[in-house]
This record gives C-alpha cells, sequence and structure tokens, in this order.
C-alpha cells in the first residue's frame, strides 16, 4: 500500500544489494517514516524484539529473510549445528508468537533439506521470498472475499459504508492489505465509498497511531474515536459494519483478539450489526474450543498503560498518565465468543464462526483431533 | 474524604477569611495538589469553565458561593439587575451544565426574595453553606443504600468484593463521599475488603487520574485499566459489581453517562453481573422517557483525543496521540438503555430502574407530565 503517494510493503530486498533486507520501522509511526536496515542476525533479533517489526505474519516473514541473514554469515564448519543455533536464537525474540516458531522451522527443514544444493544461499532466498508472497495472497484473497460484504452493504444502503475496525490488523501488521483492513482497501480501489471509525485501541494506540497512519497514507475517510465510542455510534446508526483481526481462532469460531473486541462485539450483536473477523487459516487453533476458558490471555508491561508515548515539538515523549501510588493491569487480548460473531473471512471464503461452516473451508481439519 | 492522610472537601470557606472561597484544583491532579483561591465572580467563572472544579453538584455549589462572592462586591444601585447580571454571567462558564443554571436561578431567588434583610449577606452564606451541606447529605445517603448492596455480596461471597467503575462519580465531583464511590467508601470504612477497577476513562482520563487518586489517598485497594479491559474481567469473574454515576437518567430508567458506560453494562448483562447507577435524584429527567433517542449527546473538542496530558519530570506535559492528516470524533456520553442497568442508587433508597420502581421512591413526580 501507500506512503507519501509511493507504493510500499512492509519488508523488502534492499535494491541492488540482496544481502539486506530493508523494514519500515513501526516504532516511530506516524510520527516519524524511517526505514530500518536488517544485515545481520543480531539485527533480525533486535527488529522482532523492539517491535521494529509486528503484527504475526511480518513477524514470520522477517524471521525467514533472517534465516537467509544467517547463511550468508556461514563460512564452514557444521552446516546443522550452525543453522539450529541460529534458529533457537531468532525464535527467543518473541517467545509467545508460535508463528515465529513455525516459520523458523520451515526454514530449517528447507535448509537442512537442500544443504547440498551448490545454490543454497539463491534457495532459501527464493523460499523466505516465497513465504512473502503467500503472506500477499492470502491477505489479498481475504481482501476480495470480505469486499463482497461490504459491496453487499453499499447495494442496500446505497451511500458510504461505515465500518468499525480495532487494533491494527493492517497492512503494517502484515507484508500488503492487512486483513481486516484488506477489504476496506478493495472496496475503496473498487469506488465504494467507505468510512473507517478507528479505535485508538488503548493501550498501545496501535488504532490510533498505525491503522490511522496506514488509511490516511491511502486517503481513506477515516475518524479516530476513544475506545468508549463504538457503542454510542451503534446505538445511533452510524456504523455498518464491524471488521476485526483475529490472533487465534478455536475451531469453534471464538475469535481472540486485541483486548476490547468483546465489548464492540457485544454492541454490535446488542445493535444488529454485522461483526466479521479477518483471518489467515494460520491463526486457528484447531485442538481448542472453549475459547473464553483455555486460551490463556498474556498480561503485559503496566507500563504500557501508566505511560503513553506521544508526539511534541521536541520530539517523541513518554508521559505517565496514573498515579504512582496506584496498581496497573494490562491485558492484551479478549475472547469473543462465536455466538457474537457474524462470521470469519478467511483466504478460502467466508464462513460462519461454528464448526461445520468452518470445516466446510477447511475439510482437510475434519479429523484433526 | 482524605488527602495525604487529612480531611478536605472539595470546596470551603477559607480559614479566618470567609469572603474568599478555596477549592482542590482538580487540572492538575493527580500530579499535584493544589488549593485554588477564588474571591470574586471572575474567579468563580474561570474556576467552573477551565475545570479547576468539575462534576455537577461541585460546579452547583461552587456557582452558590459564586452568587455570594458577587453580593460582596456590591457597593449600591440596582441589586436587582446587579444580581441578574451576575448570575446570567456565571451561567455561561458551562453552558450545557443544566444543574449550575439551577443553582444560580435559586440562588436568585433566594437573594431577591432576602433584598431587604439587614443581614443579606450572612442569609446568602447560610444558603450557600446549606446547598453544600444538602449535596454531602446525599452523597452520604447513597453511600449507605449502596453499601448495603456491596454488603450483600461480600455476605454471600466471603471474600473480597470487586467492583468496577468508569470515570470519576467520587468525592472530587462531589463535595464529600461522591455518587459511585460513596458505598466503596461507606463499605471500606466498615471493614468490608473491597478492590476496585478503575476504568482510565479515556479521552479525559478522569479514572485514570480522579478516581485513581481518590482511591490511593483513602488506601483502598484499586487497579487501573484500559477502558477496553472490563470485558475480559467480568468473563473470568474478575468483577462482582459495577456501581457508574450519572449525568442525566430518564423517568424510564435510562442512563446518560461518561461514553463507554453502556459497553460496560452489556458486557455485566452478558456476564450476570450487577450494574448500579448511583445518583442524587437532581440527575433525573422527568420528562424524557427514551434516553437513546432523545438525549443530546455532547461532542466535545477533538484535542481532548488526539492529544494527552502526563507528567514528566520535568512537569505537565502535552502530547500529540494522532496523525495530523486523521479526523477525531468525540462524543462525551452515551445512554445506557433501562433494561441493562439492575438498580439505580438515589438519596432515598434503591430502585429498579423502569418508571414504577422510581416513581414509588418519588412520588410527588407522579403527576409530572
Amino acid at each position: 500500500m501507500k506512503i507519501q503517494g509511493k507504493h510500499y510493503q512492509t519488508i523488502w530486498l534492499k535494491e541492488n544489494n540482496p544481502e539486506i533486507i530493508q523494514v519500515i520501522d513501526q516504532r516511530k509511526l506516524p510520527f516519524q517514516f524511517e526505514i530500518f536496515d536488517i544485515i545481520t542476525v543480531e539485527d533480525t533479533f533486535f527488529a522482532i524484539k523492539e517491535m521494529v517489526v509486528r503484527g504475526a505474519p511480518l513477524i514470520g516473514v522477517t524471521a525467514a529473510y533472517g534465516m537467509y541473514l544467517a547463511l550468508l554469515e556461514f563460512k564452514n564448519g557444521d552446516l546443522r549445528n550452525f543453522v539450529i543455533d541460529k534458529a533457537n536464537y531468532l525464535k527467543l525474540s518473541r517467545p509467545t508468537a508460535i508463528n515465529l516458531s513455525f516459520v523458523v522451522d520451515e526454514m530449517v527443514a528447507f535448509i537442512l533439506n537442500e544443504k547440498d544444493n551448490s545454490d543454497l544461499i539463491e534457495a532459501v532466498l527464493k523460499k523466505a521470498n516465497q513465504l512473502k508472497e503467500k503472506e500477499i495472497h492470502f491477505s489479498e484473497k481475504i481482501g476480495d472475499f470480505g469486499f463482497e460484504i461490504i459491496e453487499e452493504i453499499y447495494k442496500r444502503k446505497g451511500e458510504t459504508v461505515n465500518i468499525l475496525t480495532h487494533c491494527n490488523a493492517g497492512w503494517l501488521a502484515c507484508i500488503d492489505w492487512g486483513t481486516a483492513t484488506a477489504p476496506i482497501y478493495k472496496a475503496h480501489q473498487k469506488g465504494i465509498p467507505v468510512h473507517v471509525w478507528v479505535d485508538e485501541t488503548r493501550p498501545r494506540n496501535q488504532g490510533a497511531r498505525l491503522t490511522a497512519f496506514e488509511l490516511g497514507e491511502e486517503n481513506i475517510s477515516h475518524t479516530v474515536i476513544p475506545d468508549n465510542s463504538g457503542g454510542h455510534l451503534m446505538q445511533h446508526g452510524m456504523v455498518d459494519l464491524v471488521i476485526v483481526g483475529s490472533d487465534r481462532t478455536t475451531s469453534s469460531g471464538d475469535v481472540a483478539n486485541k483486548i476490547g473486541t468483546y465489548l464492540k462485539a457485544l454492541a454490535a450483536k446488542d445493535n444488529n450489526i454485522p461483526f466479521y473477523a479477518a483471518l489467515p487459516s494460520s491463526t486457528f487453533d484447531w485442538v481448542t474450543e472453549d475459547g473464553v476458558k483455555e486460551i490463556p490471555i498474556e498480561q503485559r508491561d503496566p507500563k504500557e498503560v501508566s505511560e503513553i508515548e506521544g508526539w511534541t515539538e521536541s520530539g517523541i515523549q513518554i508521559v505517565r498518565l496514573i498515579p504512582e501510588k496506584s496498581n496497573v493491569a494490562n491485558f492484551g487480548f479478549d475472547v469473543t465468543p462465536a455466538r457474537l460473531v457474524t462470521g470469519l473471512i478467511t483466504e478460502r471464503g467466508v464462513c460462519e464462526a461454528n464448526k461445520e461452516s468452518i470445516l466446510r473451508l477447511f475439510p482437510e481439519k475434519k479429523n484433526h483431533n
């Protein structure tokens, strides 16, 4: 998608130097736009750990390129030990990101399988590129399927479709298009007038910082709102559709997503507004049935709540928001029960949030248990 | 209630100088505790307009003392014109605060009725003192009635009662005790272990700044949470009771309160958690029946969302949170339909949120229409 009118993806090979990976430094968005060079495995570790890059799809692809950079550093000795060492190191950069582990293991298996290939480095780079292209393809398919939902509302309503989203399930979390935002970009490109209500998404404000930035750079009409506002907007007919992302989706259609998603789903239900989660099928957790009971919810650093980062004329500044005596709790996610979810938008199509409908799209998972 | 171990109310006559009114300067709480002197009507106007004082009960009482200060300035001429002029001026300090208008009119009527009294100034000061005492009395009665709800939960549960509240319906918005917080203070004083989940309450963060400060100074166990968190806590049995305030309550029991209240009421309903609004009967709007349709919701300055004030080592600082290109919406309140409200805690007792039950407590309003 575009930044300052120029097309970007979140990660790419440096022009004229395919031994350097470049990413958008997301730590300073929307206040500063900077490119970050990843040259070594240590840089890759740093970029993931310090959230230069974030979002499961982007973390995975960054780690894949990290394994390619590792291979560039290999001089001689035991390739197997070297690769496994680097893989274990990279996995520690965000230990809770299951996706990261998965991609790194896939790269290790690929390297060890190809190790007698004289063009090993080229083959591994090609593999990383393929993983990147697959993520883009999945996002775009989600966009196409979600577009049909927006189009149908537009045909019925005949005027601007108002979509509410929470957090950043945008292209900055992916490589391009995003998940929850992909249908919005598709609708905008096809001339359907859309307006997006962007939950600021406390405590880390990914909505106010990243989603608002993304939409602004694509010239999509949008309004940032406090997380408290969505219910009021829905009561007054100002929201036609809710689309959120998913960090983990149970086989029964429960959706674990950024904290606060559940509250918006309740309000959507109370006001008969369709509520969709857009997700690549890699977020399905096929063995979990009851999301509220079974999915562990991580508690994050209280400083994310008690302090906030913003922009002043003298640069980025952190200010404290809460009395020093006060305790703070910072739960990262909540679970929206399937009964509140109108449907799931996946790379294979849209299904209802129940086991039967999900398995109709993913029949190969039928005998998973 | 207490600040730094010393008992305070939010407004008082200066010791040894009853021609100066003193208030706690709420603009800098919790980061700085300062007393603000109100000496003239202009000071009164400033204190209300600039939110040195805030909260309907406190605004009303401040304005009542403002009329007393006005009278101190009266030299000669037409008292009636003078008083009405000052009253109209004061009413403009927060034009949407119905309560302010009401109290100022009450003071005008009192002054003009007493104008031949040789001790007019003393009588007017006494009247302002009485209005203050009435607010304290009402808060304390709300505390007593609400206490019974907490006590009943404690008797059943046998351990710490977890109460969630939104915004600041605390003693800082009143004179003492508060409305939503009054039952909590009563319970704490009577030895019932309570813990309060404090919604930070974006955009103005009255929860994080004021409620957290109040509770901390009273040594009441509390945890500040992002507004997004309440649903998750309720799903997991971590909330026993929700108590909020009310800015306006319809005759049918709908509650207009700080934006985001409705979302918490939905979550409470979905998890079978009692949801109460605590309010002095002056917040009843006896002519409105359908709160969602009829109550106008004010839109406030977008800067309250796009910027935030916090504390740094070099003092209070404002930082920007949102890209400059992005629009912002800032709705001040939302309406929680009566069907989501377990009960209303008033100075006359607790009733259900429906016309019949409300009128049983306030029978004199039966023929209001």
